[in-house]
């Protein structure tokens, strides 16, 4: 009871009591019928409930409990101090979203300040102004934790750019582009840990250190037990495990295995490169989706779930997080949505890498590579290929046998000689996918890993052939990289929580 | 046309025209009206289709496509070849069960071998036998792939114990145990992720490689350009990052700075720890599940997620995958279901560690360790401890100040000075998750950090509590733990597919 009384006390002497008032009659108008008994249960609950219910500001901005006496816990991303009034935005992270708090000015204290983390209670209402459809009349105002804002890196009101927040990588997710990147990211990988489960994939958890080099191609990293000297002996004494261990450049390899006993699996996970670059488009560390799909012949096939994920994905954000991709079209890339809608509209091209060189050599534009039928695909020829073909993703399928690693399929189509791997371009990034069809065939591949002295390193892949090989195939997408291509990102570090590369470690 | 009647004149002289004409009234005396239908729909497909539709084996044995003429692909589990007919039993890994083959003798051939791999087309008929429900009467069998059963290190018919098929990491997938062992693990990851996703938990990808050490504790590898000699000059240029750097031991640090603009956030991968042994309990590469809550203040909430976590990954598992959980129950550790079921059942118990000391104490056992206030619980004492509390998991809470890490929410309750610490012991395993309400107090958190030296290191972590502190709290929960603990597993390399531990590190 002394709780109730408490409370009507205070709304009786404060302003917040004459909006109440003000307010709730509006509530009372809904017509929806469903929507006023929720409103007779909830204004019930007002009165009963010793302590106020605790939301989240994304439940609490959702409408459902106008009329109830609430408590939301989280960090002020605004404070205004009016002659009657004090204001406040509330944010939890929960949504992009804060909530408007209004509370008498004789609740404002010292500590209130941009930063400080508050636990805010008082009856949710409509709002009478624009850009906010519910307000919090404040009845008690906590600060948990105050803020020091001289020291805080960022300030009240300012739109930091995405560089300079990148120099807090432990408080750049209080800021709100970054605190949407965040939800993304986990939309994302829940998009696409159900796309994978819908379809009957199963999730394989492929190792972080190995002891081989899959493409033998890559910068690698090694491993070893911290503050150990070069001990003297044995070389197998001198590791930890015995042989030489790497951060892993792909699980694909380790898929294959178990592809071997199942329609289709996939991994999800970080994966390493010691490139000693400062691209826009490298990390050290990242995050790619491999798949392996079993009994399969044609590269159409690997394509169409190169395809289907990309879309299921991207449908996925624009239906879950609508206003966090909005934030980054309109303040990171303006109008990128239009690129976004034009590649889900239309169908992904698709070119052979000859025709992709007959259609670099007949255009007009100059490179600074010429290209050359049997050499790579630079960056500039892929931002042509992408334009030329309409601005949306494009495959380039069947590269030369000599460009692409050994487990490759060979096509058997000399004298042109290539193999049934595909590439995905798309627009802003240059290549999103990789894949191929696997070589199955034991003989073939026993030869190509005998030409490059392999065939002993790789012995127990070439088991895989020897006990039920099967036609499989798969491919890896970069997940910084679809970020990058979906959000309009420039640069991958904007991307990524704790971006690693060359010289920088932070925390 | 050529198809149906090629399939007819097959059906004709083969025994499988027989059995299919016995069955067929069988499927047309089902009751059920929706299905009566279905099978009128069915047998429209099965005339007219040009090619058989392809199905994976947990669609066929299903029952829905009775009636169907079908195609699946997989590996052969066993063969058994009769006078007139032979049997197949085709997995594709889809679920344990195997699909039973029927067809006339004259389809064998030299290839069809226990573990080679094989397309089958047919019709998929109710089965007369006892043992499984439908199976598919063959008109034809190509081998996609033939198996060297010499050398393949599986036997038909045999259950090769765990430490035999862990010798082929490559090859162990394709046993039915460790097919199980991978759905499982798969659907376990699934309900993980669904139960965080449900309470709004935003998932983070915590940096595998990180320039901090976290804890102090525990063995750290270090990650360093392969091939690279050491360098002379500046300490700066010796490294990749510019500083040392290390694989992670844990993510909690870097979940706390996400924590900071959160109500709740999780990761789940790979951690690592260069422990030198051999234990049962132990990999130099596992995955971690760990979870940290903002704006809680009591360790309650953080044992309540424990709890809820493990209880409805559980009920998941055994709601999805009771075929492959039964398994395990059944050949690995026999009866373990009833253990199961016991920890689902109960309520998990709460003891103190003083009141745990005490146990011990009073207790007739002797053991190795005598147990003793301010010193860590041996695995015997943990053990002890469980079965003492009714043989289901166990929090023991208020741990020691000086047992736990910087970081350690202090009690201040001299002269016994305790921290805001749990652990869950759980049967069989042991401690399964340890969590902690966070030292938020800035001033209580740095005289702690300049006791130990290690102030001007983690001076980030301290800005965190400085800029909107809140109270908070997590846990971590070892995930291969986990699963030893639901399927009685006692050896953690068999729960995960590429086991990595001091001196083995295979493929």
């Amino acid at each position: 009871m002394f709780n109730i009384t408490f409370v009507f006390t205070q709304l009786m002497f404060s302003s917040v009591y004459k909006r109440l008032v003000t307010m709730l009659p509006v509530q009372m108008c809904i017509s929806n019928a469903s929507a006023a008994s929720r409103l007779t249960l909830q204004s019930f609950r007002f009165y009963c409930q010793k302590t106020p219910m605790k939301l989240r500001i994304c439940e609490a901005v959702s409408r459902l409990d106008v009329g109830s006496k609430i408590t939301v816990q989280g960090w002020v991303r605004s404070v205004r101090l009016q002659k009657q009034n004090l204001f406040l935005h509330v944010n939890d992270g929960s949504c992009l979203q804060s909530l408007q708090v209004v509370a008498s000015a004789a609740l404002n204290q010292r500590l209130l300040t941009f930063g400080s983390a508050v636990a805010v209670s008082g009856c949710l209402v409509k709002s009478p102004s624009r850009g906010q459809e519910v307000e919090l009349q404040a009845t008690q105002i906590d600060v948990v934790g105050e803020c020091n804002t001289v020291d805080f890196p960022f300030k009240i009101k300012e739109r930091h750019d995405l560089e300079y927040i990148r120099q807090f990588p432990h408080l750049r997710c209080r800021t709100n582009t970054f605190s949407s990147l965040l939800r993304i990211r986990s939309q994302a990988t829940t998009a696409i840990h159900s796309y994978f489960e819908e379809k009957g994939f199963i999730q394989v958890h492929t190792p972080v250190v190995t002891s081989n080099d899959c493409e033998g191609a890559g910068e690698l990293f090694q491993v070893e037990l911290a503050g150990q000297e070069k001990k003297s002996g044995q070389e197998e004494d001198q590791h930890f495990f015995s042989v030489p261990a790497y951060l892993t450049v792909s699980g694909q390899l380790h898929l294959e295995c178990i592809a071997g006993a199942f329609p289709g699996v996939y991994s999800f996970g970080p994966t390493f490169r010691a490139e000693n670059s400062q691209s826009r488009r490298h990390l050290a560390e990242f995050y790619m989706v491999e798949a392996e799909i079993s009994f399969t012949q044609t590269l159409e096939s690997i394509m169409k779930v190169m395809e289907d994920l990309f879309r299921s994905t991207t449908e996925h954000l624009l239906a879950r997080c609508p206003d966090d991709v909005a934030l980054f079209h309109k303040h990171v890339k303006p109008r990128h949505n239009i690129n976004v809608d034009l590649m889900m509209k239309k169908r992904f091209n698709v070119i052979t890498y000859t025709e992709a060189i007959d259609i670099l050599n007949s255009s007009s534009q100059t490179f600074a590579f010429k290209p050359d039928w049997g050499f790579d695909l630079q960056t500039e020829h892929e931002k042509y290929l992408v334009k030329h073909c309409g601005n949306v993703p494009l495959f380039v399928t069947d590269y030369p046998y000599t460009l692409k690693p050994f487990y490759a399929r060979d096509n058997l189509d000399l004298p042109l000689h290539t193999v049934s791997a595909v590439d995905l371009l798309v627009p802003g990034v240059g290549e999103l996918c990789g894949g191929t069809l696997r070589e199955e065939r034991l003989e073939l591949l026993k030869k190509r890993l005998e030409l490059t002295g392999l065939d002993e390193t790789y012995g127990w892949y070439l088991d895989l052939r020897q006990f039920g090989s099967v036609p499989h195939g798969g491919f890896g997408m970069g997940f910084e990289r679809y970020l990058q291509c979906v959000l309009g990102v420039d640069n991958i570090k904007d991307v990524i929580p704790f971006p690693r590369y060359s010289r920088s470690c932070l925390l």
